[in-house]
C-alpha cells in the first residue's frame, strides 16, 4: 500500500518556551530559517504555518521560500490562541467583538491556506474552554463555537476546516475536550468542508485509544487532518513520535490505512530541549517503520481473531512480527 | 423552586463485593429487606431495580413490597454486565446470538420496569469495550450499538431508556465512555425516547466537569436520567454524595435546575465499608443542603459575572453565601 | 548474561471476580488444578500462593503437588485483604485486635513460605488506607504500619518480606501508595529481611517511570521480590506482560539487569476474559523476548549517549535493534 | 488558636506567560510594582523572590520597597530553572560545571535570603529529570542531588532550604515527584537545615491527599514551608486557593494547625487571565475562612469517629458545621 505523504509544523523547529522559560529554550528563528531546515529533513514533504508566521514577511515570498526548497504548504492554521487579546476565549468569548476577531482571523488563514497552495486550515482555539466552577455559561460557548464554525466553514466551500479538540491547556478545561465532542461539533455545523484534526497525543491525553477516536470521526465521515507525536497521556507532551508508544502507534497506523485518508501526517511536536532537526527526522524514521510494520502484518489472521475476541493471540503474532 | 425527588439504587443497600473480596463486605440481604432498609432512609422516595434482583420473587411481589413501604419504582435496569455470557460484550459482542441475549435481556428490562410502574430502563452495557490493543474492530463496536439501542428503543416508544456512559470498568476502555459519545449514540439512535443516564461520579472518572456534560446532553434534549455520588475523578469510585466536592456539586445542582429535567436523583453508590442506611442518609441530607444553598444564590450576579469571565468575584460570591 | 527465572502468582490462573460479577468470570479450580495448569506454561518455573489457599489442604499435600509437577514455591502471601475483617485496615486497623490478626496472619503467611521451601513473604495490606477526607490519623496509620512490619521482621529474619505498595484499590488512597513511600518504610523498619515488591503496573499506576521506581528502591538496597504484568497506568489493569508498553518495559529489563537481583520474576496478572494459559504463556514469551533483546542492546553506546541526555540518537538504535 | 501568617510569592502578580503565549497574559511589572501591589493586598504579609528577581536591581533597594511597604521577606528561591543552560537539570545535570553553576546560584540564593531577613530558600528544580525511556542514568540523578543538597546546607546551617516536590513539568518526569521522595532525600541529606517546601498543588497533581503527605513530611521533622493553591489534581494548575477543593482544604488547614509548623503560608499561584489582586485578596479570605472554620470543629468528635473509621458521621458534621 501507498505511504502517507509527512509533513512538519513550522512551530516543531522554531523557537520552544514554556511558562518559566518564556524567552525560550533555543534561539529564535526566523520562518525562512525554519523552512530550509525542515527542507533538510528526510521524508518530510510539507510545512504547516500559522497565520502569525506571516508576520513581517508577505505570503508570496513565503511560498517562494517553501517551493525553493522542495516542499509545498499542507495548511495555514488560525492563530488565535497566542494573544492576550483571546484569553477568555476565541469563539466562546463573551465579548462579540472579540469573537468577530477570531473570526476573521480564521478567515484569513483560510485566504493564506488558498494562497499558499494549500488546502486546510486547522483550528485550534486553545483559549476555549474555563479554568473555575460557576465561570461560564456552557450553553453559550457551545452555541457561539457552532454558529462561528459555520460562518467560517460557509466562507469557503472549497477549503478544508479541521477543529482540533484537545482536554486541556492553556485553559483547564477545554470546551471541545474530546474526539465525540468534535464529531458532535461538526455534526452539528453540517458543512462537507467542516470536519476534525486528529492530533494523536491529545486523544491520549483525552485517555482515549487513539485508533479508536479516529474509527470514530472516520465512521462520521470527518476525519480532514492528522497532527502526530507521542504522548504518556496525561498531558500534551508532543513527544518524538514513537517514543513512548508501540503498540498503540502501529494500530493507530493499521486502522489509518483502511481509511480514506489521503492528507499529510504533520509532526506537532515541542521538542524544547532536543535539537528540531534530529527529533523530526527520527519522528519521520519511525513513522516510515510503524508503515511497513503495518504493511507487513497479517490482516486476515488478526480480523479472524477479532471476531474471537482472543487478545492473547494477537498479541503473540504483533510480537512476533513486531519485536526483533 | 421544587426540589427534586430522591431515589435510591437497591444495589447501594445490597452486598457489596469487589475482586479482592467477592464474598463481599457484609452479609447479602433479600430484595425485601433492601427495600424495608430503603424505605427507612428519610427522604428516598423510590427505588432502582435490575433484572438480576427479580429472580426468585415475582414482579407482583416485588411491587406489593415496594409499595407497603411507601416507595416506587423509578426505574429497573437491565443487567448485561453481571454474567461470564457478556464478558466480550452485550450489545458489541461479536456473537450475535449473546449480543440478541443483551438486547431481549434489555426489552425484558423494559417490560418489568412497565411492570413496576417506572417510566425508565437504564442501560449500562458495562462489557461493551475493550481492553488490548488490535483486539476489536471499532467499527462493528459502533455499528453494534447503533442498531441494537435502535431495536430497544422501538420495542418501547412509551418507555424512556438511558444509555449510561462510563470511561472503564470492568473493561479497561469503555465503548461509550463519555458524555460526548453518548450524545452521539442517541442522535444516531434519534428515538425520542432514548437518551442518557448521567452519572455524576462517572462523568468526575470522565475527566469532565459534570456541569458542562449536563448542559452538554440537555442541549441535545437527551437528558433522561441522574445517578447521583462522587468521587476523586480517576476512578468510579461511588462514594457517599457531597464527600469530595462542594463547588462541583453545588455548580451541578445550579445548572440542573435550570433543565426541564424533573426525574429522580437517583444515588448509586457502593458504601463497601460504611453502613448502607448511613451513607443514604448523609448523601440524601447533602443533596437537600446543595438544593438549599442554589435556591439561594443569586443568580443575576453570577450570570453577570460569568459574562466578564470573573471567575474570582464569582468564587468571593460562593464563599460568602456557602461557608459558613 | 542470565535470564531470570520467571514464575506465576496462582492467582492468575484461579477464579476471576469483580464488583459486578462477583460470582466470577470463570469456574472455580482447586489449588491442584491450579498448580498443574501452571507447570504446563512453558518458562514457568515457580509458583505465589496466598495462606487463603491452604485452606481446606494440607500443607505437605500442597508441596507434594507442586514438586510432582516439577515446579517450586517462589512466595507465600499473606491474604490480609479478602475478608471482611480487615475492611478498615489490617496494619493500620484502630481496632488492636485485628491489627494483631493481620499481623499473626503475616507470620503464618512466612512459616507457610518456609515450609514450602519458598524465601519470601509479600505483604499487600490492601485495605490500608482510607476512603473519606478527615476519615484517618495518618500519624496513626504510619505508626502502627511501621510497627507491625518491624514485629514481622523480627518474627523471621532468615525470611525476606517483601511490602507491595500500590497507589489505591481496594482503598481510594492506599497508605504506601508508591515506590519512595515503600523505601521510606523499609527505612524505618531498617531490618535486612525486609524490603519492597515492586509491581510493575502497580509503578504505572503510580504514574511512576517503573524503571525509575527500581533505581530508587535498589538504591536503598530494599529489592526483594518483582511482581510483573503491564497496565495503561490509570489502574491496577494487570494486564498480559507486554501488551501496552514496549519501551518501558525494556527499559525496565535493562535496569533490572544490572541489578543484583536473582529472585524470581513473578507474573501477577488478571486475565478476567482471557484464558489463563493462554494469557500466561505469551506474557513469558514476552519476558523471554525482552531479555533477550536487552541482552543484545548496546550498553556502551547508550550509556554515552545518556551522559549527553540524547534521547533522539538512544530512540534511534532502540528503533532500530528493537522493530523489526 | 493563632493564625498562619499569608505572604505571596511575587510570581503570582508578576507576568503570566505559557509555552502557546510567551510573551505573556498581561504587561510586566517592576519588582517595585509587584511589591507595592502585594502591599496592597489585605492580610498580605510577606513576599517571596526569586534570584532572578534581583537583576538590575540591589538588594538593599529591593529590601527598602519591601519596608517601606510595611511587608517581610520571607524566602529568596534559586531560579535554577528558567535559564536554556539548565534545560538538561540543575543539580543532576550530567555537566558538572551546569550542576557547580545550579549549586552556586542555590547559594546566592540563601546569601540574598540572608540580607532580606529572610529565613528560607526554596530550591524547586523544576529541570531536574526525565523526558524519554533510556534517556538519563536514575542513580546518577538520585546521587547528585544528594550530594548537591548536602553542600547547600552544609553552605548554611542557619538558614532553612526547603526541597519542592513536583510530579512533571516542565520535565515529563520530576526526579523528586513526591512527598515521600522529598522525605527520602531529606532524609539522606540528613541536615537540620535541609527539608520540604509542600506545595499544596502539587501535592493533589501527584495524587495525594495532600493532608497525608503533610502528615508524612512532618512525621519525619521535614516541613519547613508552604505553598498555597489550588488544583484538579491533573496538572500544577495553580488556582486561587479554595477555587476547586473545600474538604480537602479543610482537612489540610486542620492537619496543619496540630504541627509545629509556624512559618508563612504562601500563595503560590498563576493568574495568568485573572487580576492577581484580586485573585490574591480572595485566596487570602479563602485561608482566613478555612482557619476560623478549622478552629470551630469539633476535634473530639472527630477524633473519636476517626478511632471508628465512620467516614458518613465524620461528613455529617463537616456538613452541619461547614455548609451554610
Amino acid at each position: 500500500m501507498d505511504n502517507f505523504r509527512v509533513g512538519v509544523g513550522l512551530w516543531c523547529v522554531s523557537f520552544a518556551a514554556d511558562r518559566f522559560l518564556p524567552t525560550g529554550y533555543r534561539a529564535k528563528k526566523t520562518v525562512k530559517e525554519q523552512i530550509e531546515l525542515v527542507s533538510k529533513i528526510e521524508g518530510a514533504e510539507s510545512v504547516d504555518l500559522h497565520t502569525s508566521d506571516f508576520i513581517g514577511i508577505r505570503p508570496k515570498e513565503i511560498l517562494k521560500i517553501v517551493h525553493d526548497n522542495g516542499l509545498r504548504v499542507n495548511a495555514v492554521n488560525a492563530n488565535i490562541f497566542g494573544d492576550p487579546l483571546f484569553k477568555y476565549g476565541a469563539f466562546t468569548n463573551t465579548d462579540k467583538k472579540i469573537q468577530r476577531k477570531a473570526i476573521d482571523l480564521s478567515k484569513e488563514s483560510i485566504d493564506m491556506a488558498r494562497e499558499m497552495g494549500a488546502s486546510i486550515s486547522s483550528l485550534w482555539p486553545g483559549q476555549d474552554g474555563f479554568d473555575y466552577y460557576f465561570q461560564n455559561d456552557y450553553y453559550y460557548q457551545w452555541d457561539s463555537t457552532v454558529s462561528a464554525m459555520k460562518e467560517v466553514s460557509d466562507y469557503a466551500p472549497d477549503m478544508k476546516i479541521g477543529y482540533e479538540y484537545k482536554p486541556k491547556e492553556p485553559r483547564m478545561f477545554s470546551l471541545i475536550s474530546n474526539a465525540a465532542k468534535a464529531v458532535l461539533l461538526a455534526n452539528e455545523v453540517d458543512a462537507e468542508n467542516f470536519g476534525v484534526t486528529l492530533d494523536y497525543g491529545h486523544a491520549l491525553f483525552a485517555h482515549e485509544n487513539p485508533s479508536e477516536s479516529l474509527c470514530l470521526i472516520n465512521r462520521a465521515n470527518k476525519l480532514l487532518n492528522i497532527h502526530f507525536n507521542d504522548a504518556y497521556g496525561n498531558w500534551d507532551d508532543d513527544l518524538i513520535a514513537g517514543s513512548v508508544n508501540i503498540w498503540s502507534n502501529l494500530e493507530f497506523f493499521w486502522y489509518l490505512k483502511k481509511t480514506e485518508y489521503n492528507g499529510f501526517i504533520t509532526l506537532d511536536m515541542f521538542p524544547y530541549r532536543e535539537d528540531p532537526f534530529h527529533a523530526c527526522r527520527v519522528a519521520i524514521e519511525m513513522i516510515k517503520k510503524f508503515e511497513e510494520i503495518v504493511d507487513r502484518l497479517d490482516d486476515t489472521a488478526i480480523k479472524t481473531l477479532q471476531k474471537q475476541n482472543d487478545a492473547a493471540r494477537i498479541l503473540e503474532i504483533l510480537m512476533k512480527e513486531v519485536l526483533r
